[in-house]
């Protein structure tokens, strides 16, 4: 499947925080840098997320804000 | 100013997509590594985005998505 | 690829409002039942949409909100 | 109170799994058709949402992501 | 209707700044206080918005981002 | 930094609901008008949130909705 979100970047599962209702993951998408996520933790347990796993990032382009010194 | 978002990524506008409202702005964070990103036009004058400009792509985790092969 | 969010409706490219950044698409996912989806027009391009197209609307829980009469 | 968003789908509260800060709920719309949404637990107290509540989900058209196969 | 995003202020429209996809709105919530919306312009004339014309500004929670001196 | 979110209300945490993931802030930026925000507890811990604290609610214009009565 192919998706409209216009920002996917691969890396490797680094972190996982659980909640109740929540997961907060975080991606390596390249040495040192680092992308945060929070999905659901019935999403995570869908993908079968777990720590060193390859996974993307996917993020739609209305929801980037930009900023300058 | 220090914000909450988790994702702050260092770039370079690559281009703009001018609309009446929108504007299209891609960043280059790495060499071949772009973001995408929308923001009104007003913001984008506000923050005076013109090509080759140092700018930083801002995302909050709960925007993000993950996905797997 | 298989995708962190929740919501996945399967449907019909019913009508499509092009502008200079975003083009505003409507999917029929049951007869009489549409959604609303704003993409940008390189989405747009790149996934091929066009009327009578199948395709499907993607949406994170987070985003979904409720509300009571 | 008429809303802006878009995308409103009418249905039944079929499962809550309530955490600290947010509450996962899930509606079926139509037979066999869900949305998941994710609000906070204030909020699901405020609407009084319970299991076979009638409720709506309401999307903005911005937060709508497009894929094809 | 009541929904249950956490986050409504009353207020006037000040400014419209339409496109072909989507209108920029900007609301007056207190006197000096604004807030800019953009929403598709199918919603803009289906709510009927106009200057001087009362309207809420709905922000749901997860949308809402903090920031520190 | 300048963020190009265009909505910036400057206000006082009133309240913190701390989950395992998330953590729910309300900010009061004027008498009696209070902003409902959910970011990560890591957020949080980052900007040192406090009651008392002060702390700005940023807003990206396209998560605005618009209601009218």
């Amino acid at each position: 499947m192919e998706v409209s979100a216009r920002n996917l970047f691969k890396g490797t599962v680094k972190s996982l925080v659980v909640g109740l209702v929540n997961v907060e993951v975080i991606l390596e998408i390249a040495p040192g840098v680092e992308v945060a996520a929070v999905i659901t933790k019935a999403s995570s347990e869908k993908l079968g997320l777990s720590l060193g796993k390859e996974a993307y990032a996917v993020i739609k382009a209305s929801d980037v804000m930009l900023a300058v010194d």
